[in-house]
């Protein structure tokens, strides 16, 4: 291929966003329109979570004042709260999914689950009415467990590193158990999840997020801004990723798990009692996410496989088509263009961007 | 064993420990004797390196200047400048040993070595004259050579998690081609580094530092000031240094890596141009490091081989016998001990020791 200067997209598609609350909303809710995103799948995990139907749609509403011109499908938190019969009241109200996560893993996880066998019913009824579920596919470590206790029984060697392989053996089995519910594993990261989603029907896809395309483990170690849930992990597994991307596989798609954190927070700091407090988890690309991707892309040569990468498998597995007439257009900047140091939002809000103060390959022609 | 008040311990030794120059030695110096440590041996990465033998003579008495009551064992940098020559006046002078690092994995290391082929006659001069090799076990990641050219042909997956693993193949070389020589593997944080030092004969011996005892991949993701070169790895690879101690194997003893950082260079900050730095690789454990160890040790049920780790079988391995009557007491604090949250020197130096916060099992007695 030769290296075009202007690239046509059908709409561009984010299936995996956190926009927040409150002021953090109010700065991040119109940069997925800014990044040239028109539909945003959001994730649920507020304070508290979105646990009922009513919340979902009031958040909704919230953020369709804050960007009246992106489209949001909504998802609810898998909790026990969620029943076949919130299930069923969520897809009347036009919910598009519900987001499991296991405990405690990432940010405002402590509602997670732990067991799947609870919510069999729910898969059932999600798996009737069209509602797909994502799953954050880490299992806990069994970090503290060791350091706390003398040689566990059941110590499993469950670390930051290998939490998503272990979580494999759960997506084949809901995957075997739930054949026609549209099953998503959240933000792959590693080659044996590549691999598993690959080998399983096609009710079951993956998102791949920006961050993943470009870190590897020793770019995250040394910096908090890098740190993130699921971790990155090797070179091996990075270019598992872009060679999913490469092949055309239409199970693999954006989901940018962009994910603002307050500066603050991803500094360490020291609590009132002098003990550490850990960074918080999460990469931020949203405000530029398609010309990053588009930049992530062409250095590993997949520029040719963006359109499906960033709008068609993803709308083609979630049922939501392209309008008509709602192209994103591309270029090269005509003067360099850098990812912005901060972002300022009210109430004192300062996000350091992923990418910060890099050279984007690529810009939206407004 | 029932659970003693108070323990007695031949004079503790500690064979890996940066002091660091001007203001900040001026600040870690004393710490050395005030851990408990009755003799250091000292890391040569100043800037510049230490390559020559006056230098390092200059630096031995600065630092017995600061802290008199120290022993300081003395280390040249693996360098071109260090010649056979100038290992024999490395030896009259009384200098103990060589450290190598590999090129850029750590800090201040960007003058270390790439190929050891070239120091073969400096590895025979060393085993004719006594010193030991001090080796960084890692090498180079080829994350930025994966990261800036498409498809490598001599990639290797090679990361911070495995850069431990794939330097192995050189210290059986080295051990293999200079029996006679005293090499000590530093800082070892895998099962495969415990095994390989297990299997090569009594001249080859590894330090384990206090906090690879306790860390995780799971605790340094998400906490800069948890950040170390080798990186912790996972619980099977913690568990693997705790049963080398627990074993009471006299190739393994304590060498802390104790290396302190300002805690501005913990915190990640933003360039002049835009772009993010890493934060520094270490973790600092001097000032309360036996009462550290000795907690660490008990917790894991191998406080009946702190008299090992802490002194015997480094100085047996160092031939730095323990002087009559230099015994260190310790006993259970009567009041709650706390790791200071940080740590003042002049000109503004602050640091944020490892454990800032929590509370030690032991304290020694004055």
């Amino acid at each position: 291929m030769s290296a075009p200067s202007q690239i046509t997209l059908p709409s561009p598609a984010d299936f995996h966003v956190h926009v927040r609350q409150g002021a953090m909303s109010e700065l991040v809710t119109p940069h997925v329109a800014q990044g040239g995103i028109r539909t945003a799948y959001v994730m649920p995990n507020l304070v508290p979570p979105l646990t009922k139907t009513d919340a979902v749609l009031a958040y909704k509403k919230d953020l369709e004042r804050i960007a009246p011109n992106t489209e949001f499908l909504m998802t609810l938190y898998l909790h026990p709260e969620v029943t076949p019969d919130e299930i069923r009241k969520a897809a009347k109200a036009g919910i598009s999914g519900v987001k499991s996560y296991p405990r405690g893993v990432t940010t405002n996880s402590s509602s997670g689950i732990e067991d799947y066998g609870v919510y069999y019913p729910v898969f059932k009824a999600m798996e009737e009415e069209g509602l797909v579920l994502n799953l954050h596919g880490e299992v806990p470590s069994d970090d503290e467990k060791v350091r706390t206790q003398l040689d566990p029984p059941d110590a499993q060697n469950i670390s930051i590193l290998n939490a998503e392989k272990h979580f494999l053996e759960h997506l084949r089995k809901l995957a075997a158990d739930f054949p026609k519910l549209r099953i998503v594993l959240e933000h792959v990261t590693t080659s044996e999840a590549v691999d598993c989603v690959k080998s399983l029907p096609a009710n079951v896809a993956a998102t791949i997020t920006a961050h993943h395309l470009w870190l590897t483990i020793d770019t995250v170690a040394p910096q908090p801004h890098h740190f993130c849930k699921p971790l990155a992990k090797e070179p091996k597994d990075r270019k598992a990723l872009q060679d999913a991307i490469k092949s055309g596989n239409p199970k693999f798609f954006l989901g940018s798990d962009s994910a603002p954190h307050p500066s603050a927070s991803k500094a360490p700091s020291i609590s009132a009692e002098g003990e550490l407090h850990s960074c918080a988890a999460g990469c931020y690309t949203s405000p530029y996410l398609v010309p990053l991707v588009a930049t992530l892309l062409e250095s590993f040569g997949a520029l040719d496989n963006l359109a499906g990468y960033v709008s068609e498998h993803g709308r083609a597995f979630y049922k939501v088509p392209a309008k008509a007439g709602d192209e994103l257009k591309l270029r090269r900047p005509a003067t360099a263009v850098k990812v912005p140091a901060r972002l300022d939002g009210a109430e004192g809000i300062e996000v350091v961007p992923f990418w910060a103060g890099k050279e984007l390959g690529w810009e939206i022609v407004n």
